[in-house]
């Protein structure tokens, strides 16, 4: 191991979401502790913590004492603000890198990278203003789909143009905020690989799964994708080309569609990803740990996989059904949020068939 | 479910080692909380949940504090004193209950129980005084060990007795401390049932394994265990005739020895147990979680196996070595002990091998 974290060291995680929670636990399995940075109170992974601070991204002192005391920071979403981005890397390493989180925070950004390294990726276009989104309707067509550069997940901070004529409603849905125009790709299906970098270089990718959405939201992954052995071995590529090129450390999620003319990358997310919770009941290693590993300096772990998996969402009122789920085979994962609301990400349930 | 504990639930732990600590984990993934009460200071249970107590067991205003602060109440150690119970038991149900604590907090009632379920033991007598010792030695004959009844765990409060001119020597050596003598047995090798018993009666064993012990310390688990299918079908269904005379809610470990004459039981351990840690690898559903499971009131899960596993304990200085597991395939679980000492069991590293 080169420089590894040592049993009882700290990591630092900016979000208190399941993803955070999820993460702790994977930590405490190697001897780590976490610290958590979060504004929200009573965040999912506060209560597997060894720490939390709640303050916002812009309290200096809260982010100072929170730097100050951990020995490496990661995060479980991309939109943190480069303010204090800027703070807190005077104080620990961050990973995954400010090159990933800047490529990703920005879908102008990302696209432009992604097409950089040869990859397919929606036609799209720059709109930062109406006459700039009438050229973009002109050379791209519609329908067409306006996405805010900045800040979107879950299907939100966009909308679909269906005629050039719901140019001015769309733009105007943008409230001001720059966009990106993109094409619709005709595709199949999605599918995701949750890939890993370690901080010796070495890159490891999980089997991709096959993502369902509803709602914009991911419904249920399968592994395995329905994916030729090419399209597959295509897939893993594609991951290890953009990890490579970001001189990425941590698990990355890269979504693709599948289509006849090959697999076109949709995003990818710098931090362990939705599409990647099968993992836990289908690898000995599953995406939370191997994200620690990498950002800790441990050698990465064995994400073979050992079974056929479907993970489902627990979706708002999906929770009803918790008692039938419990009686069944199923591996469940709760996220500890007491409160049930409409598209809130409550937990997830992996099935698991052996081959 | 039968009134099973609902997302944000507490459950009060006794006890903070590395049993608490994969006990608050997998609580987690159930949505549930956990209080961990502990009268060391920093317990590595502590780390991963809500909350931490840390006070004695005599602490009456803490004990109070505790149990009205939770939903149930289990326990990684079976030598909870007694006071404590009493006090615990007006303010939350206790799981595994008070019969299977009393049971196995004294190896004299626990033999006599096995006894009195048609099960076989060692050879044993109650040793109240020398005279009983004597007595014991001329019916057991020497070789032999005498014991204290109870508070022992690892080798701790047992001597061996060679000839029976060692009886007073091992009965000094007792101090005071009730103890029984047990004759030695003749057996090929050790074998474990993780057995468990849900709120509703239902009982899910997994496979047994088998215990290589040195220094009077598990060194390795492996499954599976050298048995005939006869002994293994007997192995499990002797662990489900002490869950079922037991009454019992949680996990149990059952050490076997393995004769030619048949299976000896040599004691039980009213909680999840060291030999059970292969199913955090082996198992969609591991000890730690149906132990949870059975004490929040909810279904037993999936505990069949997936694979081949050899479980081996990290002890002391083991950890030397934890950068060369960490290469290897193995999943590694570390119980965030910072200081190592000489037998103490700082982790443990499970092996895959897959069918």
């Amino acid at each position: 191991m080169s420089n590894p974290l040592a049993v009882g060291a700290t990591i630092g995680i900016l979000g208190g979401g399941q993803l955070g929670r999820m993460l702790s636990v994977a930590a405490s399995r190697l001897g780590l502790k976490t610290h958590i940075y979060e504004p929200g109170a009573s965040p999912p992974a506060g209560e597997v913590a060894h720490r939390v601070t709640t303050a916002s991204y812009d309290d200096v002192a809260a982010l100072t004492a929170f730097g100050q005391s951990v020995d490496v920071i990661t995060y479980e979403f991309e939109n943190i603000p480069t303010s204090a981005l800027d703070l807190l890397e005077q104080l620990a390493p961050i990973h995954p890198g400010r090159q990933a989180l800047a490529t990703s925070q920005d879908r102008l950004t990302e696209k432009s990278f992604l097409q950089g390294l040869g990859l397919t990726t929606a036609p799209f276009a720059d709109v930062p203003d109406m006459a700039a989104l009438e050229a973009a309707l002109a050379a791209i067509g519609a329908p067409a789909i306006l996405k805010t550069r900045r800040m979107g997940y879950d299907g939100k901070g966009q909308t679909r143009i269906k005629t050039a004529d719901d140019g001015p409603r769309a733009f105007a849905d943008m409230a001001g905020a720059p966009a990106i125009l993109e094409g619709f790709v005709n595709f199949s299906h999605e599918v995701s690989v949750i890939g890993a970098r370690g901080q010796d270089g070495s890159v490891a990718c999980y089997d991709p799964g096959e993502n369902l959405h509803q709602d914009g939201i991911l419904r249920m992954t399968k592994v395995p994708a329905k994916l030729t052995a090419s399209q597959r071995s295509d897939a893993v590529l594609i991951a290890a080309r953009i990890l490579n090129a970001l001189d990425y450390v941590g698990v990355m999620g890269v979504e693709l569609f599948v289509t006849p003319e090959g697999l076109i990358v949709n995003e990818i997310a710098p931090r362990v990803h939705n599409s990647g919770h099968w993992t836990q009941n289908g690898c000995t290693i599953c995406q939370f740990e191997q994200h620690i590993r990498a950002v800790a300096g441990w050698p990465l772990g064995d994400g073979s996989r050992h079974a056929d998996v479907t993970m489902e969402n627990l979706i708002g009122d999906d929770m009803a059904k918790l008692a039938d789920y419990a009686k069944t085979d199923a591996a469940i994962h709760l996220y500890g949020k007491a409160e049930v609301k409409p598209g809130r990400k409550m937990g997830h349930v992996n099935r698991i068939f052996r081959a």
